[in-house]
């Protein structure tokens, strides 16, 4: 940063010195272009959103709770909105206490508190490879160390996890329909993965924000599930009901919560109380129960026409994953190509997709991509799938 | 921390080990008991939520914009509600572009990002003595040390600023009806601060959470009038619309925002869109020019309310701030008589108001408390003010 720069604003934090806009984010700026075919985006479909409903919700909390939904809220969250999550929780056969739920401003501010409360700088924080972006970006602010975890084509493997874990942080991992692969864990795996965390004295930070999205079955259970004493699993509305709301909670060990809580109330007093009882009204009326099955039809649906159009247009040399639910595919191209330098042709010829690299914690592997199906309508899925096997083949002729 | 508490969490990072839980969240609890007469708020009055405008404003964005308003949106917030909040900042005689806008969750949010940005542990933040505790807690998360602002009974006194003041992060004012004490800064001293800010080459970090809520005149220009170019200032919606939105935003030179809107996207990637479009059609539609009016005779009478009964019930050697707007009056009392330990009796005889202790950034002083009357009903200000006065009084007796 130049000296001009610098003096346009107060002394910059070494924080602030480190940080980073993120790829995904500036790509989005892209996406917006109406004529780019974006296969970018990690937005929901705006098709899902149950305008009407959260209409309905709305007025009736404006006119049986107005001044509670206005008003300053506890940090820790409603309780109207804890003990429905706690229920839904309940239902996937994960009994849940509303005490150890903690509301938070999309589950992106719960990697933050994770982060806050529990990474010091030059801290270990293990992370899948790949994960997600955000996650690596809340993470960093604090300065950490990454050490990646074990993983082949099933996702992580937690035969693989040795004594290097004992000590670190948290174990970030991201169970159903992982971003940005797309690969569910097994229940066999999870298992796996909380009798190392027992055996090695690690916590597991659990993150799932896709798990409603299944096609065809439910996933397993959570690891939660088979951990309870050593994991922090993170939820959220925004690919459900409206990531518009900033809503996501976190459920864990109330004695593993309360230093988030202590540190959310120094950074945001507490999350919106008028959409956190919007919220709970359509949790309560059984919205998600109604309107689910819908938006999973939906996203089966466009991730299948986009297999199909790989399937056709993809050259040989190109492997990709077949999800059970979630947003999306990631490809796999020879290791000769670029796809962080590839993107910029991709652009000119008005597709975009999220190069790979911006998902490793430590070294990228470039030939990677994440595509994403859920905005894009099927013939625009077709004819932006050709655009990028057409040009993935020029690549590999040009390598030949 | 004892080692049993540790091993129910993952390992606590320095800052978790540091922070505290705010004696005013901890008191808001109390307050919430019926049958406690709480000065200790600082709570708006519910009556001053403008619920059926609101209902008509979020009908009018789900039916017309209800896509967007459910969806994610940039980091910077959104164009609509920039404008409106531009519009209304040039009507106080502040020109300001939107693209100098960044809306936040909150503004106490911005006191974090601020923090983020532009503080190092063991940096030097100047603050008034005393100020907003949420601020001292936000900025505390970074481990800062606090250099105070020389004040009198004017408040903070710039003529007294010297070169110590030079390499400050910033300074953190709150000019308009401050919060403990209830002091507005003179026109004079407004342009006497910005001055002395270029001659120590430092920032102002200004709060602005009260302005509108004057009794019978509006307060002097904001100090960024006087200081653009050197100052971030501060607004919310909390005080004026609704605190459950967790609506805020800041003011400043673009370049000195940036870092700060890079850090909110790895925190909580951006505001909720839903409550941001809503504000904009309530500040499109002119509710707060219909709806203030109605708020500052509220609180205006009110605190007359509370003044009129401390003249009648305080004993003498007791002296209190007289405040032309906001929430808060500021009392002290003679040195002998520490408010943290009285506090324990005025809850037994029902009555709480925030010790004056917490908001000192570093030596308290223990013969202060600040009172709010804007929740509490005429009736019950006198009632609540008589039991303090008693109490107060048998202190001073006491002590004879």
């Amino acid at each position: 940063m130049s000296d001009v720069e610098l003096s346009q604003t107060p002394p910059l934090s070494i924080r602030a010195r480190h940080a980073e806009r993120s790829i995904i984010r500036e790509l989005l700026k892209l996406a917006g272009q109406a004529d780019v075919i974006s296969f970018a985006g990690g937005l929901p479909s705006p098709k899902s959103f149950p305008v009407k409903a959260i209409e309905k919700a709305t007025d009736w909390v404006l006119e049986t709770h107005g001044a509670r939904a206005l008003q300053y809220s506890s940090t820790e969250g409603e309780a109207a909105l804890r003990k429905a999550i706690a229920e839904h929780d309940a239902e996937l056969g994960v009994p849940t206490d509303p005490d150890c739920i903690q509301i938070v401003s999309g589950s992106q501010q719960a990697l933050d508190l994770a982060a806050l409360a529990y990474v010091d700088e030059d801290s270990l924080i293990a992370v899948e490879d790949p994960t997600y972006l955000g996650a690596l970006s809340a993470f960093r602010l604090q300065r950490p160390k990454f050490i990646t975890l074990p993983t082949d084509d099933y996702g992580l493997n937690p035969d693989k996890i040795g004594p290097e874990f004992r000590g670190i942080r948290f174990a970030y991992v991201i169970p159903n329909f992982q971003n940005p692969t797309g690969i569910t864990l097994s229940e066999e795996r999870r298992i796996k993965l909380a009798e190392k965390a027992r055996e090695y004295d690690f916590w597991i930070l659990e993150d799932n924000p896709y798990g409603e999205l299944w096609y065809d079955k439910q996933p397993p259970k959570p690891v939660r599930f088979y951990a309870p004493e050593r994991t922090l699993s993170l939820g959220t509305f925004s690919k459900v009901l409206s990531p518009g709301f900033r809503l996501g909670y976190i459920v864990g060990p109330k004695a593993a919560l309360e230093p988030m809580t202590t540190i959310k109330q120094a950074i945001d007093l507490h999350t919106s109380t008028f959409t956190q009882l919007i919220s709970a009204r359509c949790l309560d009326k059984g919205l998600m129960k109604k309107h689910m099955p819908e938006v999973r039809e939906l996203y089966k649906t466009q991730c299948q026409c986009m297999l199909d159009a790989m399937d056709k247009y993809f050259p040989e040399g190109t492997t990709w994953t077949k999800p059970d639910g979630g947003m999306f595919i990631w490809a796999t191209l020879p290791d000769y190509i670029d796809t962080d330098e590839m993107m910029h042709e991709a652009l000119k010829r008005k597709v975009a997709y999220v190069p790979g690299s911006a998902f490793y914690a430590n070294t990228p592997k470039k030939n990677t991509m994440r595509l994403s199906f859920v905005t894009v309508p099927p013939e625009k899925i077709k004819e932006g799938i050709k655009v990028l096997g057409t040009l993935i083949k020029e690549r590999i002729d040009a390598h030949k």
